[in-house]
């Protein structure tokens, strides 16, 4: 396995800016005067709906797939994902003139399927189990010589993810707070690095579904403790808290706050009708935090990532 | 009545974007490369979905406020909508301290309702004909005073509205057309006005949907020729064409095409899906315009005015 397993540091976030600034989406920071009042504080929501892909992964998956060898390259790249991470390996080793090899549960939502065969990715069907994706995905890779790019458990991953943090305090250096959510944790340790390089008194908060709250678990106990199908809305959160992460939010981040299921599909709801942006569940989990009361934001200047905006339209949950 | 009755000039949209600056967003642009492949031209989306209020509307509301004299403003404004220019006033009026009274039909939508008298406007209730509107307003105004704004015949909107145009004018200055949809043509006048005078082989296109298709035949038979009641998705849009915006459009505005309601709620679709925004079904119709061919955007940079994105989320056409 080619992932790389050192804590990138704020040039690396910086050099993967410079790497992927042809093809990702510089994104836009939205802001609502409702969502101010309604919390008493200044929100800055940095709007990775509206990235390549429609989600934050294209960042750490194009610095990833970019930042290759000519011959780590040379046979393409492969990955397991029923979601945005393997749309933005499609789409971002289609931009290098790769193949790309990805491995979908059979389950998989047709459309995600579709796009990811849209962006000339192969795509190999297995059954919906962890295991049943790893011993897939090594055959593919023995069978293709296609290098693995891991979702979040990379640091070129953790470095293309940090370059979304960089951008906002660029458009806004003076956030008092900044919040991501948390599920495999690629984002919120890139946050946590950039950030605190930046600003080092700034605040980084992880927010978690309650119901799937290993980050949170892990981040208390100080140990890395897994999660077994946890059932959230917010389908993107659902994955266990990767080893590389762990180790930098335990250093970096000041603190894990989980919401129950409601709030993330009350505040994902709010997001829709008042800020008219579609944004997935997992980046309701946030907002929802403030909402909440979870953190205490009166009077703070706090950016929000809104990670993604993919989202089943015959399947919403109201 | 207090309109103004006059083609404004750019000098005019100038001051307009000065006085609504400390209160408007600057909205973003953005862009997609599935539509820019999709058409085979560069489309650049100006996002008034993200404006005050979720509409353009704002722009023009907040100009023709704020441009009141002390006495004009000191009773208040008013006017009749059922729609985004009703929050428009409401909340121009509450930024700048005055009374704000509207005259919406009984059957409006109640999240409108709600939405107007949140930001503290006095709502009145009237039957849903433009007779009983224009008395209700008439009376409204007899007894408070106040100022009437009209949504759109009125040299003050078309300025605030014409600011659009001039923002995505200084962010891509090299566009080759700018389409806009067309109701009451307070934007497409605002916006002709501004995209000739900033650059005069520009296109400017208005485009309509074929069931209210009264400004395309106003401007293929040189007259003002009124719809009665159409049946069209497209709301923000069954307006009648109002005589100063077409006395300007015929003027400046190099063309205007129609499109049937299949393609404006495939278009809406698409741009929820692919753009993860969320726009009214008015703002699909230039969308559906590329979409079928009915510009001829082939190796063009075009800009499309996103026109707001209040939408009833229980209450999609899909």
């Amino acid at each position: 396995m080619n992932t790389t397993h050192t804590t990138p540091k704020i040039e690396t976030i910086k050099e993967a800016q410079e790497r992927i600034a042809g093809y990702a989406h510089r994104t836009p920071v939205l802001t609502s005067k409702q969502v101010n009042e309604k919390t008493g504080s200044e929100i800055f929501f940095k709007c990775e709906n509206f990235q390549k892909v429609g989600a934050f992964k294209f960042r750490g998956a194009s610095n990833a797939i970019f930042s290759l060898s000519e011959e780590e390259a040379t046979n393409g790249v492969a990955t397991h994902s029923s979601g945005n991470h393997a749309q933005a390996v499609a789409l971002a080793a289609k931009l290098r003139g790769i193949p790309a090899y990805v491995v979908m549960p059979e389950n998989a939502p047709k459309v995600k399927v579709k796009a990811v065969k849209n962006y000339g990715a192969e795509v190999t069907f297995c059954e919906s189990t962890l295991e049943a994706r790893e011993t897939t995905l090594e055959k593919v890779v023995k069978r293709t010589g296609a290098t693995f790019i891991h979702p979040y458990d990379d640091a070129r991953i953790i470095a293309g993810q940090g370059t979304c943090a960089m951008e906002l305090l660029e458009d806004h250096p003076d956030l008092d707070i900044i919040i991501a959510p948390v599920g495999g944790g690629g984002l919120l340790s890139g946050t946590a690095i950039a950030a605190k390089a930046i600003k080092p008194n700034i605040q980084v908060i992880g927010a978690e579904p309650a119901n799937a709250n290993d980050a949170y678990q892990s981040f208390k106990e100080g140990k890395l403790i897994p999660v077994q199908n946890p059932n959230t809305i917010a389908d993107g959160l659902r994955t266990s808290l990767g080893k590389l992460p762990f180790s930098i939010i335990i250093e970096y981040v000041d603190d894990i706050v989980t919401v129950p299921e409601e709030s993330i599909v009350e505040a994902m709801r709010y997001v829709w009708e008042r800020l008219n942006m579609i944004i997935e569940a997992s980046c309701a989990v946030p907002v929802a935090a403030v909402f909440d009361g979870k953190v205490d934001v009166k009077g703070k200047k706090v950016g929000i990532i809104i990670t993604g905006g993919n989202v089943d339209l015959e399947n919403l949950p109201w």
